[in-house]
């Protein structure tokens, strides 16, 4: 994604009620953000929100945490928040490769929506199912580690289902045509611009035992 | 694929001396086949038999076995063997519903070329890569069992991600363009014929350790 700068970003979402400003502060406590003991998801890369705020408008009872490294992407998301009264999501404004200092066995799913492919094989390793990132995630999984991955790169997907398997994952749903299943979907913005241009949208469920 | 009835098909594949007519005696030893101690290589499906002779002209010290259900296909296989002088291929005339009679843990490698999806999932038991088939194979693998598998079904592909996952094989490469890649590859006839269309073809290499 190109980036436009936009003015004032940081602070409009530093001043979001929807923000969790100083998050490290509620490591192994993250449940104490939403008041209750339900569920936490995670979305890497929330980007400007439609997936994470339609999924917390369906389901009330998960809670659910987007991190979003460009606060220029993540003041688009807070103002859609802004404008909503939703007590089960937040976002801070994050770097992923962190992450592990963020929370400690706290969720029980990630959401890897079209995430950079990272294409050069010398970039793989930033690739956020590479071996890298997948030991990270081993430090804020509660329970059975689940990730649900949605792309168009089918590059990436491929290097997905590989590098899932390799570290011990079990593949349980996969689609190379997501939305000509019958299947409950919130799309990103991405996603529907592109899959209404026809661009097929690949999906993989996957959980660690 | 629709089978056209070739007269005299049964035996004319009978005749050729790539045809292993009465393959059942060999089980637990079909090295005598072939009079080395090569590994054996199978294509379940092999059709009109391009990619598995292109395979045997390729690796002279691997052995491959065809084995096909429609002897109305696999004389079209045998017309083209009866040109060549190839030491290390054989056919058989063999349903793969009862493999684990023909083989005893004697195959290191199984290729599945553009086997039929059954794209309905009241027959998804018949695809040759469902639990029923993962079964089958665990009596005819030597070693490591080792399945490499192209289609352009992106449901057939999708289902044996998750079937070979959950039967505990790690997927080690995966590709939804193999012809993108810079990668060896004998092409099927059918395979020949719908890639040069723009049709995308889907490769996995999976192991079961």
């Amino acid at each position: 994604m190109r980036l436009r700068k936009v003015k004032g970003a940081m602070d409009k979402v530093n001043e979001s009620t929807y923000t969790i400003v100083d998050p490290e502060q509620y490591k192994n406590n993250f449940n104490s953000v939403f008041g209750n003991d339900n569920e936490i998801h995670l979305e890497i890369g929330t980007g400007k929100g439609d997936f994470l705020i339609g999924m917390a408008q369906a389901f009330p009872d998960i809670n659910f945490i987007g991190i979003e490294k460009y606060e220029s992407v993540l003041v688009r998301m807070v103002e859609k928040l802004n404008e909503l009264e939703l007590k089960n999501i937040k976002v801070i404004r994050y770097d992923a490769m962190d992450i592990e200092n963020l929370f400690n066995h706290e969720i029980t799913t990630l959401y890897l929506n079209f995430s950079d492919p990272w294409p050069k094989v010398r970039h793989a390793k930033r690739r956020l199912t590479s071996e890298v990132f997948l030991a990270k995630y081993d430090h804020i999984f509660k329970g059975i580690p689940h990730i649900i991955q949605k792309t168009d790169n089918i590059g990436l997907y491929a290097y997905s289902i590989c590098s899932l398997s390799k570290y011990g994952y079990t593949i349980n749903e996969a689609s190379l045509d997501l939305h000509s299943e019958d299947k409950f979907n919130v799309e990103t913005e991405y996603e529907h611009k592109f899959s209404s241009k026809g661009v097929k949208i690949n999906f993989l469920d996957a959980t660690k035992e």
